[in-house]
């Protein structure tokens, strides 16, 4: 028996629910749910499993040291926002051994045989390699960072910001070197709030973007305001601007970008990720067009009894329509659900995941700035012929104090008036977005936001809403 | 001709738009549209007139001195948080001769001829009367505030607030007596801001409310949380107190409810509004079962050529599909909107206003409570078989700083699973309560929303937002 298996069955046995080994290990009797990936997806897979099945046997498979990790706070435990490291593990092994769920830290899963329902382990700890078996399977492997293949991208003092470990490795160095001079490469979400992070650590922080604006993902009037933001204060935002080259002897001394040089004791690489699907691909799972694993909407893979969930999954955007690649947290969560649930009921199981608007939101400095469903350009990109109005106005009524300034953009359907997409920069955004998120995934056009009953009162808004005003002016357009 | 009508022709004259007076007084060329009130409905619906039909003659007669009050401000400016009384006046007589449009302050409107198209008027200023004509009017006589029959309601320091001159009563008494001890009698939105505005001026505040809970029109959870944070604030609460007598000499000086008795030396009353209607009604229009007008969805009342709009007229709301009167702003402009439109193009216009939803929102110290749709209460009267959830949670990461708790209630239809309500207390609330208010709109389920894509990020909530959270457990209840 392998020793994974070994401690799953002490764990097991310790709670004290199921018959004894030998049993067991004959009939099969008992459902084995094995999850390859532990961070948003697998841990929320396992947990609702649980709940559905309470007798099956469960373990999560995890190459990093901890599970469930809040990867989204990462930027904050940079700078000591989240002071508390563990409060970024959402649960431990040992909460999960208390749900009866075994965890396998820094285990890899090197290879699935879907025909025979096995799977070859390292144990990265120790080197030890082993089998294991699944009835049922779910694929939670996630995404990872693109390495650029810059020259010097391997000096010390040169980092990515995936995980957990990388944090560690940051404030390890910061604390060595106090480096003075950050650049943070890559202008998207993570981006722009590990700008800021380092700069709030007292860092000279430069911001470098290859395309031609920060925030690709929203239209330029935002990403005017977030450039225009970051420079007031005090970071250097460069766009068009392709890092050819770190240099440095040993530790980063600084960077290159066309004939521009830039000095840097730091520099954090966040130019994206990519789902990590080359175990599902080599056992056979279809892989769709966005390169991640084709799931159903039941989260359910092209091989038998297996699932998969999170970022190494496509799904659909309902604004558009189209499959879409969206590595966000709060999805890998509810797909997790999904999957979990199905993987626990098994073939008959009905619950569905739909799809998601690419809804997200980022806090920069003083700014936030939030889009659900399609920019103007997705929107063209994808077909549409789209009108689209942008305001910019008070967060609050104009008269009660602290009334801020919000912009609002929203894109719909020229055919039908069908809300697309809504992009939004400044007070109150978060609310402004999920109000227009709502309304694209209830399918409502323009014209049915113009008399919509939202809650006003002077402290949380002016008395029409930004997005009554917005969608006014648009359905004008119409 | 009467002063009024002579006033407006010297601005028209002034705007150098038309034709001779002689000319215009003979053939009646050029549409004549009346607007009776001058709050959120009348002056929105003027506006929006005078952007469709750019030529028509537009007059609006208002009682009060100021119109187009933005009246929710008001408890606000008693306690200094909003201090210039001016920006509570969202826009001036001169600002709508700017636009052409007539404003006649401190001008009542007596009676309405609707056969003949004529109304009586009388100049509070200077008590002459005077016929005027229309050729389409848009009534918008709002509500007020209803004076329970109470023994020395007419004592010095007894007040209600519906105008910006009650506010103008208050201070100056407050300034004249510096009172010590104040009573807000009634926990409805109003009373709750009042209360909280009495207790910055640095008065012993006491609420007194003859229901059973505050905040009446949510459930007794909410009420709970309400009741708990104004006692925390050192506001005492009385519920299931009638108060029977103000007691006095001239001035205020105690109430008194069942068997006891409070001291008072400043009392303001603010036990709802009831709809102005008796102008429609003696002219013929239909009253609805609500008391308020009867208007189709273009806002058009039973009488030729009168709409109406605002505090006065009843609607839909569409989470009940029952007739409903929501005396609220932001209804009102809305609602002016329409009546407005449509008064301009006359019969042909099709613009419509759907109806309500009774979403409501307000600020009580440092707690936002909101409620989008029905209460279980609500639900419950208008014949709904219901299930509800109601969830306490974190309303930023865990481990953000600042992550306050929220309270959300959802409440839906059993046998559809459709979102018929939502009620909210807590950090955030504002947010929440938009996005159940967009759901209900939508016509969503409780289902529909455990997979909804909301916009997240550490600093703007938990990684599944309450309002999944609480979607989620409601639809195990199914």
């Amino acid at each position: 028996m392998c020793p994974a298996r070994r401690r799953r069955l002490s764990i097991l046995r310790c709670a004290g629910t199921l018959a004894k080994e030998s049993e067991r290990e004959g009939a099969h009797e008992v459902m084995r749910l094995v999850m390859v990936g532990g961070v948003a997806a697998g841990t929320k897979a396992a947990s609702r499993a649980r709940r559905v099945d309470p007798q099956a046997e469960i373990t999560v498979y995890q190459e990093e040291p901890e599970p469930s990790i809040s990867e989204c706070g990462l930027p904050y435990f940079l700078s000591g926002t989240v002071s508390a490291r563990d409060s970024l593990v959402a649960r431990t092994p040992e909460d999960f051994a208390g749900k009866n769920i075994e965890v396998l830290v820094r285990h890899r899963v090197e290879r699935i045989d879907a025909e025979n329902k096995r799977l070859s382990i390292v144990n990265l700890a120790t080197g030890e390699r082993f089998d294991d078996h699944y009835d049922r399977l779910v694929i939670a492997t996630g995404a990872r960072a693109i390495l650029p293949p810059i020259t010097g991208a391997d000096l010390d003092g040169v980092f990515r910001l995936r995980f957990l470990t990388d944090a560690d490795r940051i404030l390890e160095y910061v604390q060595k070197h106090s480096p003075k001079k950050a650049v943070m490469v890559g202008a998207g979400y993570i981006g722009l709030e590990v700008a800021e992070n380092l700069h709030h650590l007292g860092m000279d922080v430069s911001l470098i973007e290859a395309a031609e604006r920060v925030a690709v993902a929203y239209g330029p009037e935002v990403a005017e305001r977030v450039e225009r933001h970051l420079e007031e204060k005090g970071v250097r935002v460069h766009t068009g601007a392709k890092v050819e080259e770190f240099t440095g002897d040993g530790r980063v001394r600084g960077l290159r970008f066309g004939d521009r040089e830039l000095e840097a004791d730091l520099v954090v690489v966040g130019v994206g990720v990519k789902p990590s699907v080359e175990l599902a691909k080599e056992a056979g799972a279809e892989i769709g067009a966005t390169g991640a694993i084709r799931v159903d909407r039941r989260m359910k893979t092209s091989l038998p009894d297996v699932w998969a969930a999170g970022d190494c999954v496509e799904t659909v955007n309902l604004a558009s329509g189209q499959s879409a690649w969206v590595p966000l947290g709060d999805t890998a969560n509810q797909m997790g659900r999904v999957a979990g649930t199905n993987a626990a009921l098994g073939p008959e199981a009905a619950l569905e995941f739909p799809g998601v608007l690419g809804s997200g939101i980022f806090k920069v400095f003083d700014l936030g700035v939030g889009k659900a469903g399609l920019s103007e350009q997705e929107a063209e990109r994808a077909g549409f012929e789209v009108t689209s109005a942008g305001i910019e106005t008070t967060s609050k009524a104009g008269y009660y104090p602290v009334a801020g300034r919000v912009f609002i953009k929203l894109i719909c359907d020229s055919e039908t008036g069908r809300l697309l997409g809504a992009e939004v920069a400044g007070d109150g955004a978060d609310k402004l977005v999920d109000v227009c998120a709502t309304a694209i995934w209830g399918r409502l056009s323009c014209p049915d936001l113009v008399n919509i009953d939202l809650a006003y009162a002077p402290p949380y808004g002016p008395v029409l809403s930004p997005v009554i005003q917005a969608a006014t002016v648009l359905s004008g357009r119409l």
